[in-house]
C-alpha cells in the first residue's frame, strides 16, 4: 500500500509558460497543460526514472514516426532504452523524472532527415549519404521545482545507418556525420523557447544492419552544458553478445554453457538456449536467455521453470540483471528474472 | 546460494521393485532407475510441489498423448494445474513429491478411451457416448522414505467431454459416467504392483467446449484410501469469470473495472484489459490479466509497466494469486505478478 500513497502525488499545475510574452527567453519551462500531473512510482527499481503523466495520458512523444528507415523493434528498443541509460550520468534517475520528448516537433524533424538542398537548408542529410542519419530522438527529464516539474536537460538520439546506396559507412564515417549533425541540433534546440540554458546530452547510435535478433548500440556521446558547444565526445564502450560462442572461451561464456548443459540434460524436449549478454566497459550487466521448448504439458513448465530459478543461480553475481524467456509455439511460457542489487529470481508461469 | 544447496540434494537409489518376485504383492513401489534421482526447488513458491527428476531426464508422463479428443491448450493447463490442485488436498505439498504418471502405460489408457465391445471388453465409453471419456492422466505424490522417494498417492484425472456426436451432456450425465468410469479404473489400478494400498484420488473434470480463451474445470472428485472403494464424491466448487461482465455488479468486478478504467485513461494506445478470475468456493483465488497494447515505443511500455504496478496495488490481497502480461504483435511485452501470500508485485519489461 505504501507504493500506492507514494504513487498518487498530485500535483495541479497552472499554465505558466502560457503567460510569457512570445518575444521573450524564459530560462525555464514548465510542464502544465491546465491539467494533472502524476509521476508513476519506480520502487520496483531503483535505477528507473519516475515517469510523468500529464493530464490525464501518456504523453507519447511528438517525435514518434519520424524515421527514415525502418527500424526493427529491437534496435527500436535499444535506440530508446541505451538514450535513457546515457541519460542516467548526466540526469541522475533519482533526482530526474522522464518525459517523452515533447520540444521537437515532428514537421521539424521530418525536414532535418531529408537531404540538405536549395529546397530544404535543414536537412541533415548530404546526397551522397541520404540515408545516413535515419531517426532522431527526444527524451525530456524534468526536476521537481517548487511543486512543478521544470525542464532541466534534455536528450538527444541520433541512429545512424551504415549501409547507404549498397555501401557500408565505417564507424568513423558514421560518427563524423553524426557529430556534424549534433553541432547543428544543438545550435536548433538552443533557439527554442526555455531550452536556452538547459544541459544536451546527445547520442549517436549505430543501427543493426540485419533484420534478426541483433541490436545496434551506442558509440559515443557529448553534453552541451550550455551555449552551442559540446563537451568531448566520450566513447560508449557498450558489447552485445550473443551466447553460446564456440570460438569464446571466457568465464562468462563457461558459466552460460554449464547452465545450457546443465538444463538441456534433464529436459529433452528443449528446442534450444540462447543468451544475450550485454558488456560494459568489459563487464557483463545484463544477460537475456531465451528457452525454446516444446509445449507438452504444464506439469513439465513448472519444473522446468523451478529448475531454471536453482540454475540461474550460478549467474547470481547481485549487480547482474537477468531475465529468463521460456517460449514455445503459444508464446511467451513463463518468465525469470533478477534485477540488478537483487539476489534473490522470481519466476511466473503464464498459461 | 542456499537454494541451490538444498535443490541439489541428490539420492542414489539402488533398484528395491527389481528384486521382488513377480508374483509378490509389495506395498510400496521406490523410484529408482539405476541413476540419480534429483527433486527440483520450489522455495519461490510454498504452495507449489517439489519435482522429481529421474535419472539425468524430466520423466514426461507415460499417458502423455492418450487423447480421444484434442484439447484446447488452456484445456490441457487447467486439466493438469487442477489435478495438482486436488491433490493438494489429500497429497500435501510440503511433503509430497511430484512425479508425471508412470504407472499406467500408454497402450492401457487407449484401450481404456475406446468403446467397450467384444473386441475391447476395457473400454470404458459406451457406444451412445463414445467419446464423453476423453482423455485420462496420472500423477504420482511421492514420499521421501529412507533416503528414497517411495510412491504413497496417485492421482487420477478423467477429462470428459460434453459434446458427443452434436448432442449437449449435461453435467449430471458426465458426473455419471465419469463416476462410473472412475470404480474401475480404481479397481485395475488395485491390480498393479505398488498400487494395492496406496491412496487414489480421482478428479471429473469438464471440458469447455469452444476452442476460445475459456477453460474447463472440475466437477467433483473422491479418493480410494485402500481396496476398490471410493469415499463420498465431493463437489469441485471452482468457478471461472471473464471480467468485465455488464451485468455483473459485485465488488470483485467493481474492482477490477476500476483498474481498468483507470489504466485506459491513462493510456491512449491500449487495445483492451481483459481478467480471467478463478473463485473457490466463492471465494477469489487468482485474477489474471490481459493488457493489449499496440507497440509504440520502449520508454511507453516501461511507463506503463510502473503504473499497471501501481495500480495492481487495488489487488493486493494477500491470498490472491495476480497474474498480469502485455501483450502486443510481438508477443508478451511485460509480465507484473505476485503470488499468494506475497504482498509485493514483481515486474519485468522483457524487450
Amino acid at each position: 500500500m505504501k507504493f500506492y500513497k507514494k504513487a498518487l502525488l498530485i500535483a495541479f499545475l497552472f499554465v505558466l509558460v502560457g503567460c510569457a510574452k512570445n518575444n521573450s527567453t524564459p530560462q525555464t519551462q514548465k510542464v502544465s497543460d491546465e491539467g494533472n500531473v502524476v509521476v508513476t512510482n519506480n520502487s520496483d527499481n531503483a535505477n528507473d526514472y519516475k515517469m510523468i503523466l500529464l493530464d490525464g495520458k501518456y504523453p507519447t512523444s511528438k517525435t514518434r514516426g519520424a524515421s527514415l528507415t525502418l527500424l526493427t523493434p529491437v534496435n527500436i528498443a535499444e535506440f530508446e532504452v541505451g538514450l535513457t541509460d546515457l541519460s542516467k550520468i548526466q540526469f541522475p534517475a533519482n533526482q530526474y523524472y522522464f518525459l517523452e520528448g515533447q520540444y521537437l516537433p515532428n514537421q521539424d524533424i521530418q525536414k532535418w532527415l531529408q537531404v540538405q538542398n536549395g529546397e530544404n537548408p535543414d536537412g541533415l542529410n548530404k546526397s551522397n549519404t541520404p540515408k545516413a542519419i535515419s531517426t532522431i530522438l527526444e527524451q525530456d527529464y524534468m526536476l521537481l521545482v517548487d511543486n512543478g516539474y521544470e525542464l532541466n536537460g534534455v536528450s538527444i538520439g541520433i541512429a545512424l545507418n551504415p549501409q547507404v546506396n549498397d555501401t557500408l559507412l565505417s564507424d568513423n564515417n558514421l560518427l563524423e556525420l553524426g557529430k556534424e549533425a549534433a553541432t547543428k541540433i544543438v545550435e536548433r534546440i538552443r533557439t527554442k523557447e526555455g531550452m536556452g540554458n538547459i544541459p544536451i546530452l546527445i547520442g549517436l547510435f549505430k543501427q543493426s544492419i540485419d533484420n534478426g535478433a541483433s541490436r545496434g548500440s551506442y558509440l559515443s556521446y557529448a553534453v552541451s552544458k550550455s551555449g552551442v558547444s559540446l563537451s568531448e565526445w566520450k566513447p560508449v564502450n557498450v558489447e552485445k553478445r550473443l551466447f553460446p560462442l564456440d570460438n569464446d572461451k571466457t568465464d562468462d561464456v563457461s558459466v552460460f554453457s554449464t547452465f545450457k548443459k546443465s538444463v538441456e540434460s534433464f529436459f529433452p524436449n528443449l528446442n534450444g538456449i540462447v543468451g544475450e549478454a550485454t558488456f560494459i566497459d568489459g563487464t557483463m550487466s545484463e544477460l537475456n536467455i531465451t528457452v525454446t521448448t516444446q509445449f507438452y504439458g504444464q506439469s513439465e513448465m513448472i519444473a522446468l521453470t523451478q529448475f531454471l530459478v536453482e540454475k540461474a543461480n550460478a549467474y547470481s553475481a547481485s549487480n547482474l540483471n537477468v531475465k529468463i524467456k521460456v517460449e514455445s509455439v503459444r508464446g511467451t511460457e513463463a518468465v525469470i528474472h533478477k534485477k540488478q542489487g537483487e539476489t534473490v529470481f522470481h519466476s511466473v508461469v503464464l498459461h
